[in-house]
């Protein structure tokens, strides 16, 4: 599976649509704003704005609208800032970056009635389609990035091997699970470490000195490698799902077995690992913050959601015609995992990082 | 009708997309590229280049392979010039803009192989929808534009009125033709003044000095203003394949008098009054050249292309029922016509612009 074209939202508007299915990524940029303000007011102190433009990019910012909602606040807290220290307003320029198959027409459909809102300010907005684990601006030119919720997305399925470096096969399942090798939890562990060193060392190389990275992704509450319940797809209830169908004959067994997801949620300990031995950026801030995904109120919309992200490689794998009865079947087991399970919680970091103003 | 949402090249890559049928515009980027070439090195003798960034953006580039293909001349020739005068290779960020509704998603597929092309260089795509008349580009940052068949559209339909400022109908007709009333020609030189005068003014600002720009678009050969014979779309034979269809009753007559098609060809006199009169640019060059448009090897390609370049604003006014109808019946008025006539050539003028170095 190459991730790079087979990993995507979905596309459009429409019913099963990331666009009108996102209600936690929303409410997980709600939540970051206050730390992506300090982190803006922070430039100001160091001098990093005093430039004539302001250069923002917002990595992997999929096609709904949480992506206007961060260039807002950003916009906003320039303005005021400025506006206090009787400083001019720079120009802006925002970067919305996400895979080549994203589906930026659905996103720049939104960008007039966004600009319109700043029609006072200089908004120039780009859309930068490419991988973040390598580069996609120019040296030394973003005074800020953000990142919702995409790097615990890895660049690629890690390569499965056991300890003689012969190929192994994650059993019946299709991420760590209790049941897998140790082999399959130190591949992802592996993977996770090169591609956010080479995330580091990319933003490193296009940001100015003391610029910030402000980082939300899924993160892992100790280190059980098989804790589910920090992700908001329940992986667990999927590779269920896809294991029914294989017993009812309708999935090849292979092909699940061949099958396993590019997701990563690091510990504390191990970010920090990555962080301190890449040394292009300092830890300002980690934040962890739980959100209660369990309760009452779960709603068709989030199981959508689940569907709106992950169908893209679903259907791939196992073609687009058993995608309804797998979706249904998921949703049905991950209702009643989540009735027995008090504690179901997703846990996300919110990570602040500075650009240290020296290379290592 | 909002030109700005309602006028795209047609999408995807299926029998009757844009991507797929655009020969015509190929042919026109392999004339234009000797003088685009020349642009480039024209920025080594100023010293323009000298930065560590080249910018350089392409100004309605729709989602087919040609501004691929423009941007691997000016890519090349920058890398050739640099090595000839032992100097660094600056980076390249490279703009691609076209219209918020224009298909991005297809024009960015092709990007991977692009960049594929240039894994020596480091290259930084952007898209970079909005319209090109007004500003798109932060103040001082580009040192090549470079604009194929786009600035003969225009911003909007004219507004059509008398002498005494009363509504004007351009009677069965959907642009300029013998039988429009002199209004109507009036008022469409007038929309391109605005809209040319604006599209410099805006460029002024985003370009550093001595940088070029270098416009390719549709010219007319002489004063007359209702020579069709200049465009690669003949609007007199679309003009009468409407009207056909408004005398079977499949279209009412009021909807073909309420639409005009916003484009317009200036004659070499006009389009040196308005740049000489905007003061930003300097005129380099002005270079025309027809292509035989009405030869014997008119292919079903080239009239799909009619088809994807007019679509949208044709099924927007008339619907989308009438299409395959109203298409095939403007092809065979074409062919009749072109047929019966020899002179049946698309003007092109080719026009290189110095941005001066002071503000006027």
């Amino acid at each position: 599976m190459d991730v790079k074209e087979v990993l995507f939202m979905n596309k459009g508007d429409g019913e099963n649509s990331y666009a009108q299915n996102s209600p936690f990524t929303q409410r997980v940029i709600e939540l970051s704003k206050p730390v992506l303000e300090s982190a803006v007011q922070s430039l100001f102190g160091e001098e990093v704005i005093w430039n004539k433009v302001f250069n923002v990019a917002d990595l992997g910012c999929a096609s709904n609208a949480s992506t206007f909602s961060v260039m807002s606040s950003v916009i906003e807290n320039v303005q005021k800032k400025c506006v206090e220290l009787n400083a001019p307003i720079p120009e802006f320029q925002l970067y919305l970056n996400d895979l080549p198959g994203n589906d930026f027409n659905t996103l720049f459909k939104g960008l007039s009635s966004f600009a319109d809102r700043y029609n006072d300010a200089s908004l120039f907005m780009m859309g930068a389609p490419g991988s973040f684990y390598g580069r996609l601006f120019p040296t030394n030119s973003l005074q800020l990035v953000h990142s919702s919720y995409g790097v615990h997305w890895l660049s690629k399925v890690p390569k499965l091997t056991d300890e003689a470096g012969l190929p192994l096969i994650n059993k019946g399942k299709i991420f760590i699970s209790k049941t897998s090798p140790v082999a399959v939890k130190e591949a992802y562990l592996r993977q996770f470490e090169e591609d956010f060193s080479l995330f580091l060392k990319s933003r490193s190389q296009e940001m100015v000195p003391n610029g910030r990275l402000v980082l939300v992704f899924n993160g892992r509450p100790s280190a059980d490698f098989t804790r589910d319940y920090c992700y908001p797809i329940p992986w667990e209830s999927l590779s269920e799902a896809i294991a029914a169908m294989v017993s009812e004959g309708l999935i090849q067994e292979e092909k699940l077995d061949s099958f396993n997801v590019p997701v990563y949620a690091p510990s504390q300990k191990e970010l920090k690992g990555i962080v301190s031995k890449e040394g292009s950026f300092e830890l300002e801030q980690l934040e962890t913050f739980p959100i209660n995904f369990g309760d009452k109120n779960l709603s068709d919309k989030l199981f959508k959601n689940m569907r709106s992200v992950t169908e893209s490689m679903i259907s791939h794998q196992f073609g687009e015609e058993i995608l309804d009865k797998l979706y249904d079947k998921f949703t049905q087991i991950s209702i009643e995992d989540m009735a027995t399970n008090e504690e179901y919680k997703v846990l996300s970091f919110l990570v602040v990082l500075r650009r240290k103003a020296t290379d290592h």
